[in-house]
């Protein structure tokens, strides 16, 4: 019980060897459909999370920000895509980064092709961002006019190299279970290898597919026909994942351990620090309610699956409002931890910005 | 427009005029009626914020964790409220700080007091948390038997001082106008002075009420039989307090400017380079749905009021997707920015970590 006997404040733990089984499931996975695996870093933000999948044969990888970019570029990556529309203000940045590394960058408007064109002093690789279902943002699938075109502005610049089209499958998160999560993603892939088709029509002899939200590359039966898959999540999923069934409990490898500062028998709820600035402010439906966080106890150097009926129903600055149910209330004093599945896990390690690993030391991200 | 032209990334902005007018406002407010003001430092979360509280006469102040105790502590502040539960796991912090400074600590159960009695080191001011109304923490207003109790636990505890009750109204929160507000606020306080006379009447001699949320302080036409406010969000306002009629547009102190980096006009949307880790993934309800932020423009040297019709509909890690007026939409281009009044202020400040002042100049946070 050391790690637990070292917690004053709420605190990121982190299992490392189910960080390293998630790793090495989704890198086998992607080695035996023979698709270049390109994890989203996004999730663990970490050069020492990210050196353990060089173990696992991974170079290239993905980021949401250039930031993150020139983080992971100093940690020693040297092929890396932004998954995240270029944002012209950061010219320089980008100018720095293309002079340095294979870098790759997402157009989907023809000013920014533009733009790009006639300000990069560096060669840099261009994915046309489609909405494949999603709705977020990329030209939209059925519109493969406006993608042909793009491509054909893209490969007119003298600075932008066309790789291909890159989707993100973001409609695979609000549905349950493996069928239904692989319809969607299938059908995404279906949708991209149509516009695939369409450009490879208008002239390019080649146009890859890159892909691969974390339910989709989990649960689907096949990858189908991409050429790369950028999973986030995956390497430490969350309660949201485990309501979705992408996931079990074991697989999820950090929650937030957070000291019971209240108890409220009357109202089966106890208080505790742990809040908004702790797991951020997102949360899941589980089918009946939205909850902010799933809720286990310290079980010798680990801890508990999840207690059914258990859930962070609240959250304000620092507090967490717990349902628990009376027989575990019943159990539970001030100074007590409860560890937290959060609800997102990328944004509990955006705001925690650092991890206590079981066997106790401090792993630090991009922000700290 | 050098401001604006010098912004590359989501940038917190801060109006430090807008923010003086509304510390000065406030400090008038309590003045005027002869309450302590002991603002809550949680919302701006600066040392140099802090400082201009000075300059109205400001001694006391209020954090919601230790960290953030310590850190005013090295500023200079020497009378600070720490108003969350003590947290025991943090007793060596806790006596670091009672050593060094006059703490307030929040109780609300025996186990707590009776840990504090047997392991302070120095003298610490208690307040016992009561709930009011809002149902978050505290012992219920309505069982003044069990706050009797606890002040009398207090009372004999040898490094505990009995100041008096404490209360946050937070259910003036989701009521809108200055009548709705007022009447939450008033009847709060109300309850506060019913359990203090309880307290009184078995042989207190002193019992202070300390309460103050930034809708209640802001509109109640009185502050009523108080001792001591304590709000914090009235230093910035958002979007929260704006569509509630708390505050308007022009005490809104600090706004994230971001650039846009998609157009969907087909469906009325752009998105930002401004995601939940730059604003949060607080929301409010505006009567027919949930949004994330209100929507300005630059303008000068400040921005705009929100454009009706405008705001940010949703929010993943990095891209915040943004519903706009049609004749607005056709003016914007890649690269534009956007001034997003901020849901929730206080979320915002901690997750952006620093603050562009508009004439130029960096302000760090606790976190930065």
């Amino acid at each position: 019980m050391a790690i637990f006997d070292s917690i004053q404040k709420p605190t990121l733990l982190l299992d490392e060897a189910a960080v390293r089984r998630n790793i090495h499931r989704m890198s086998e996975r992607a080695r035996a459909e023979n698709v270049r695996f390109r994890p989203h870093f996004k999730t663990h933000q970490s050069a020492e999370i990210g050196s353990w999948f060089r173990a696992e044969g991974v170079t290239a990888i993905t980021v949401s920000s250039l930031e993150m970019a020139e983080y992971f570029t100093a940690a020693g990556w040297n092929d890396l895509t932004v998954a995240f529309p270029a944002n012209l203000r950061e010219i320089d940045t980008i100018n720095r980064l293309a002079g340095a590394v294979k870098l790759g960058l997402l157009v989907e408007m023809p000013e920014t092709v533009q733009f790009l064109d006639s300000h990069l002093t560096s060669p840099v690789d261009a994915w046309i961002k489609v909405d494949s279902g999603a709705g977020r943002t990329g030209l939209r699938w059925d519109h493969p006019g406006e993608v042909c075109a793009l491509a054909r502005l893209v490969e007119g610049s003298s600075r932008l190299r066309f790789r291909g089209l890159l989707t993100h499958a973001g409609h695979t998160y609000p549905v349950s279970g493996a069928e239904k999560v692989s319809e969607v993603y299938l059908t995404s892939v279906e949708r991209m290898n149509w516009v695939r088709q369409a450009v490879l029509e208008t002239g390019f002899s080649r146009c890859e597919v890159s892909t691969g939200d974390t339910p989709g590359t989990t649960l689907s039966p096949t990858l189908g026909q991409v050429d790369e898959i950028r999973p986030g999540n995956f390497v430490l999923y969350d309660a949201h994942q485990l309501l979705r069934d992408v996931c079990r409990p074991a697989d999820v490898a950090a929650v937030v351990a957070c000291p019971v500062v209240a108890c409220h028998a009357e109202r089966s709820e106890v208080v505790i620090y742990g809040g908004a600035i702790h797991l951020s402010k997102d949360f899941v439906f589980d089918g009946e309610k939205n909850l902010y966080g799933l809720v286990g106890l310290p079980d010798g150097e680990r801890w508990t699956d999840p207690i059914p009926g258990a859930y962070v129903r609240a959250l304000s600055q620092e507090h967490g409002i717990v349902r628990l149910p009376a027989d575990v209330l019943n159990q539970i004093h001030a100074g007590d931890l409860l560890c937290i599945f959060p609800a997102h896990s990328c944004l509990t390690v955006q705001v925690m910005r650092r991890y206590l690993s079981l066997d106790g030391h401090w792993i630090s991200t991009l922000n700290q």
